[in-house]
């Protein structure tokens, strides 16, 4: 197989991604390996979740790119080699000599493309490869995948309950848990369905579309208009120029004041919040957006806004909206809206009226939901802390089961019913119904012919005798494929773009059966296991299980 | 000021840490008050958090190591302004040559010594400097200290919970926020008062102990101790090699078996699992930790674990102990002991009884309260996802609010009193009482003479005017230092290292009064401000606020 460099694909996106993140047992276990003579026994492991996730019934599976670009490009340095040499001082030094002549060259993996919707005990990558070898990539795989794939999901559940027709834009940064907790969620939350993110440096390393205007302490650095220097702003089409835009910021909100649909809502706005408000529109006439309540939202934050941007309208500019980062957001952004359609009619300016209102503050799943109950007249969302830490579940438990060594299927027993693994290399299917939804997901052995189109395949509950039922699918699709073949003669499968990637998962969610999507008591989706691993699974079962104990 | 190479501070730990790690619109505000002309005006910014985090009264402070070697090293390239220049295509040319200009040498950073125990509104942090250099510093300072300080303060509490007696293992890598999220986690836990970490990577980069004996797979992969090619091992004092130590082993088994107080405990164990032990064994003889709950903990892994430690013991070896990653650990350890105490006894082999039992899975603070209160016999916890991903509570919202401009004090009003901020340039003392603990920590302008030792301080909420109350201190502490001098004459604190920062953690969390650490219905510590902070407050509020509304 070829290296990373000659299959074009680039290092992980964090340097700190190298073969030596990884659990030290790793490297002790592949000692014992190598001391007992075990270390190129061909091992298959499968990676997979128990559980899907914030209380839903599916998960998106991502994470894939960054394992393949790890291991196309593993090789441990001469430093790393001595620093494992001294942290494990009485193991030989040919095991050293077979640590540096290590790379992913005889490992096969396959997985279900980047963006799929997945669902618990699948694997979502099957790993194969000298047992020493894959053990050492299990840390870091499951920590490239683990976040990866929750956050994605996280965000498509946010985008799930906004709606298609909003605008969601990532602000979760400075809230992240690290720096790359923050590039990865900027990553990962675009391929999940949001819009844009704040994060420039996602901006640059991935190409998502960046947004963000100004802050509070922007509007609280200003004293007063009196203190703008540069007071002149050239027209849109650059026929004229006005030289006092200050003057003509100012006539507008005295006109406003006047306006009689707006007695009582305001009197004197804020000065320093004008001032602010001029010069962000002075510096970008073009994109003017005001956050609106560092004081107060209808006693001073709109007036002022709709003064600037009606200013900004007589030079030919068309403002782009406000933003509200406090309070009660399905009330002020319906007051917003109206003032600004008073202003439409009242002044005939045209499109005033669905001048675009974004909120921030705190939101999830929850407030959007019940900003939806309410009714309110937000455009776009800022969604940070909740949406990137996954606040409502910070982890998502994948794990790493070794499922066949020797052509020898293995099976992890466990008390806990959930917890036993699934032996063998397995193939994995999606069967389709009628109406062009999954049906459910079949796990068979690696032999076994696939399910057939118009055919009745039997789909079996794993470990519950009872639940069983044929499927007629309408449509098969073999859901795990090639992305690393290792010295197998298989074709690799490219590696798609970001955008690819976002929009195969945004596909992915469109096309499941509504009931299995919603946030109320969704119905879970059925994975199965074909008859002949069913009866497999119980054979093991019942051979590896301590002499003498009904299970 | 010296730059970072002149002071001899490294860059970031993680290379994506670099002054585009930020929000877009600290560039959009840059360029707003580049404009305007006021891009030079020196501000001044808080960082502080608002709220302790897990319910409890105390946070530890961590992240300040990275954030200056951010400062010191702060330098856009060309590639970064190209790119800035791509998405901000409407704004001036003089405007990317000022940012090509940019760096830390005017910014003046003062800090609370990493490691200390920090409260609510304290400022961590207070930032001097251009106000839009200091900008461009919020996104990333926020994001280094937010999950730092969060994860830290999560250790200590650990900590405290399982007592000092025992060894705190963090085995995060896999489950953390991504790949940082794990090295940041590794960190930060042993800043926090862990022993040791998993993270091979982590105990390169920071010099952290290191830990890890072998998995489930590990035991899996094994077929029968039949397959066992090496059989010999060398004594421990080299002195002689016994030919068989799979037969050694199952003479030992064999003997256990026939041990009386065994019978009716164990019969046949698992072969798999014996083979592991014994090839592990061979290769770590000095180290032998088995992973014993692979099959059934009593009835196969400790008797084939206690073979393998008495035929080592034979050859003079002492082996290490036991681990368990699930079923009912304090159940299971008692038993183990007992195991292992009947075998000191009727073999005599002194020690034996005392063997090291570690447990994992799923561990976080309740289940080792839960574990404390069952009674138990574990000396080791190795503890993962719940620690690194702060599960109960994921981020700390830490936040950086403009407090000065052109020595002009800003208040951030809210509706919220707990959001509205605390205007000035200030110092912070922590006064301590009689018996040596900290009593009140005290915000105070910059130009007050410092509280006293032995005189009358009155400390006041900020925010309501009936709490208040006279403090005299036997001893005041400054809080913050000056970490970053800027062009200031002040001298810079050296950086500690990660043992000194360590240490300070362990001996502040120490010194604090009992009830404010406990986890039920911990005592609030109070946080105040001086009696002229109070009025000034209270006089800007009242100038700011709205006019005509009752706040």
């Amino acid at each position: 197989m070829e290296n990373g460099d000659a299959a074009g694909i680039s290092a992980a996106t964090n340097p700190m991604v190298t073969p030596l993140l990884t659990d030290l047992y790793q490297f002790t276990m592949a000692y014992a390996y190598w001391k007992a003579g075990k270390h190129l026994e061909r091992a298959v492991f499968d990676l997979y979740f128990r559980k899907n996730p914030f209380g839903g019934e599916y998960t998106v599976f991502a994470g894939l790119e960054e394992c393949i670009r790890l291991i196309a490009n593993f090789k441990f340095t001469g430093e790393e080699i001595s620093f494992l040499r001294s942290v494990m001082p009485t193991s030989e030094d040919g095991f050293f000599d077979y640590l540096r002549s290590i790379d992913c060259s005889d490992v096969e993996v396959y997985a279900i493309p980047e963006g799929s919707v997945v669902f618990p005990k699948v694997p979502l990558m099957i790993v194969e490869g000298p047992v020493a070898v894959v053990q050492l990539l299990e840390t870091p795989f499951v920590n490239l995948v683990n976040y990866a794939s929750l956050v994605t999901t996280n965000a498509s559940r946010h985008r799930f309950v906004a709606g298609k027709s909003k605008t969601l834009l990532e602000f979760g940064l400075r809230r992240a848990q690290g720096p790359d907790g923050g590039m990865s969620a900027s990553k990962y939350c675009y391929i999940g369905g949001f819009d844009a993110t704040s994060n420039a440096a996602a901006g640059r390393l991935f190409g998502i579309p960046l947004r963000g205007t100004h802050s509070h302490a922007f509007v609280s650095s200003f004293m007063s208009p009196d203190q703008i220097v540069v007071k002149g702003l050239r027209s849109h089409d650059g026929s004229s120029t006005c030289d006092d835009f200050v003057a003509l910021v100012r006539n507008w909100l005295s006109k406003l004041q006047r306006t009689e649909s707006f007695q009582g809502i305001f009197g004197e706005t804020n000065q320093s919040e004008l001032a602010a408000f001029i010069s962000y529109a002075s510096a970008f006439p073009n994109n003017f957006l005001a956050l609106v309540d560092t004081y107060d939202v209808m006693r001073s934050g709109v007036p002022n806004f709709c003064a600037v941007a009606l200013a900004l309208n007589d030079l030919g500019y068309k403002a782009s909206g406000i933003r509200l980062d406090s309070g009660d957001l399905a009330y002020l952004s319906i007051e917003a809206r109206k003032f600004f359609c008073v202003i439409e009619k009242a002044f005939g300016v045209a499109g005033f009226g669905t001048m675009a209102i974004t909120a921030s503050n705190d939101l999830n799943e929850e407030t959007l939901d019940a900003l939806n109950k309410q009714g309110h007249e937000v455009d776009a969302f800022g969604i940070g802390t909740y949406l990137v830490t996954c606040y409502t579940q910070a982890a998502l438990g994948c794990v790493f089961k070794l499922v066949e060594i020797n052509n020898q299927p293995r099976i992890k027993l466990s008390e806990d019913v959930t917890k036993v693994s699934i032996p063998c290399k397995k193939r994995c299917y999606r069967l389709y119904g009628r109406e062009g939804y999954p049906l459910v997901d079949i796990m068979a052995r690696e032999n076994e012919s696939p399910p057939k189109v118009g055919e009745r395949t039997l789909c079996r509950h794993p470990f519950i005798e009872s639940k069983r039922a044929y499927v007629v699918p309408q449509h098969v699709e073999e859901l795990l494929k090639c992305y690393w073949p290792g010295n197998s003669s298989k074709t690799r499968e490219e590696l798609p773009s970001l955008n690819k990637i976002r929009a195969r998962c945004m596909q992915q969610l469109e096309q499941m059966r509504p009931d299995h999507m919603r946030r109320l008591n969704p119905t879970p989706y059925k994975v199965s296991v074909s008859a002949r691993l069913y009866d497999f699974i119980h054979y093991l079962w019942l051979n590896e299980a301590p002499v003498g104990e009904l299970q």
